[in-house]
């Protein structure tokens, strides 16, 4: 079966910043991604929400076309995250983290799920991504996405499943942390030598670094001049990224360049609005759209 | 006569890496421009040296074919720079700035360079660029750089000449101040409105922003593994830049973005050696076989 599994949280999402203020939003990193990923591909999500999940926000996603057969429900709270953004809209500063049910996940998807193609496995406990990656019967593109405080707490565990990945997806601050480098291509190179095949760098409103384990590619961001609620870019740039590698069916330098632009512009949608508000409107024109402003705004 | 004019400074450099100290170096940023826009077009340079100056780095300019008929020799000492980059590679820390016959430099030209059709004003104060300004006939393009000091203490003067600017080329510090912005494309958008036709914004390892008064474009740095010396790197980006247009003898969108991607080129090696090093033994070759690796790197 072709299509996307990703695994990773469905949370609810307190964010403010100098644009306005929104209380328990749908958001996490599953969410986000599947939100771009939908619109090349097929997509399951596995995460795990509390009792007090809003119905209207499982009825929103399968409304998306998004299969949540492994969406689990547990007695208690869902993942609550709350943050600011001040000035800078390019750093949060978290004033809340409630995991919830997050604490004990243990991810189950279906035999179907099992044969899936390409795999995203966003930023949650290494330990959980492994167990999930075990599932798997013979995914052909892994990608992973981790965080500063995994990085720091189980380096031991992500650095053992960095060996069986495609595609490690960092920001910057990432990238640098784990592989203990001043300078983000050395950074690249390293983090490919410990283990992942391939390295895609994130870094902002400055764009993307791409290496394939002998060269780089390069994209800037999508000029942003009115940047609203930039949670969840990252997700979204890698729905679009493992989305449209999905949809081709192959994994080449061309097509992954490509692939480096479609998330480029779905991430530019997402942070024009808060939380899923932009994303869940988005159709295929208009990324196409504004892919054909950027190769001119970018190719020479 | 076509060809380029440069304003700007020829100056003794001082310069401390993690990769070494070089003293009283030949730099300056009229030195930098000079260095890769010769590769393009025909070069002449204005700007004022002391009695102090080596007679062996005049020799050097000369055999590479940029015309020093307005070099002024001055009693008094050459300019001094002295800074020092730690491990962040991307700022300098100015240890000593000894302006000596800068001091009161009121530039000259010969009556061929008043005729010469592109001018690019360096960074020196804009009273200065203003007086050589008014000794153009007909220049095709202006284009101009400052840096804070002068936005700071003489932005009345920068503002003025600014409306008299074809491209306004900064670095994003220098454009967020000057316009008083918080997002650079919106600086870009400002500065345009105050009266440059074009602005180009200088990102340093995060590449270049251009706006052309309706589009943006955007390309990132050429992927750096090995920093040296940064000193110049903006002076060099714009004497590839400028001195491609000048070649071409024509600017529209596509040009700007090709002048743009020789710019960087020409950037991505000044920075692997201390002063000039590198970029006085380029060659156009280098320049075209690198911009093969870069437009593979960030094409798509």
């Amino acid at each position: 079966m072709m299509g996307v599994l990703v695994l990773g949280t469905v949370a609810l999402d307190t964010v403010k910043t100098p644009f306005g203020w929104h209380e328990r939003m749908l958001g996490g990193s599953a969410a986000h991604f599947s939100m771009s990923a939908r619109l090349f591909t097929d997509l399951s999500l596995v995460a795990v929400v509390g009792e007090d999940f809003p119905l209207e926000h499982i009825a929103f996603l399968r409304a998306k076309g998004i299969d949540l057969s492994s969406l689990a429900i547990k007695k208690g709270k869902t993942f609550h995250w709350q943050g600011e953004y001040k000035n800078d809209l390019n750093s949060a500063i978290t004033l809340k983290t409630e995991l919830g049910v997050l604490a004990d996940f243990n991810p189950q998807i279906t035999i179907e799920q099992s044969k899936m193609k390409y795999l995203f496995l966003a930023n949650v406990d290494p330990d959980i991504q492994f167990s999930l990656l075990k599932l798997m019967r013979a995914p052909r593109i892994v990608a992973l996405d981790s965080m500063n405080y995994w990085i720091n707490t189980k380096r031991k565990s992500l650095l053992k499943i960095l060996k069986k990945v495609d595609i490690y997806v960092a920001n910057d601050q990432e990238a640098l942390s784990l592989s203990q480098e001043s300078n983000i291509l050395q950074a690249a190179r390293s983090l490919n030598k410990i283990g992942a095949k391939m390295v895609l760098i994130k870094k902002g409103e400055h764009g993307v670094i791409f290496y394939n384990g002998r060269s780089f590619f390069s994209l800037p961001a999508y000029p942003a001049e009115r940047v609203v609620d930039p949670t969840g870019a990252g997700d979204t740039f890698a729905g679009g990224f493992i989305g449209y590698l999905a949809m081709k069916g192959k994994v080449n330098d061309q097509e992954i360049k490509n692939a480096l632009a479609y998330g480029t512009i779905a991430a530019s949608f997402n942070i024009e609005s808060f939380g899923l508000e932009k994303t869940a409107k988005l159709k295929m024109k208009d990324i196409d759209t504004r892919l054909i402003k950027f190769k001119n705004c970018v190719n020479f």
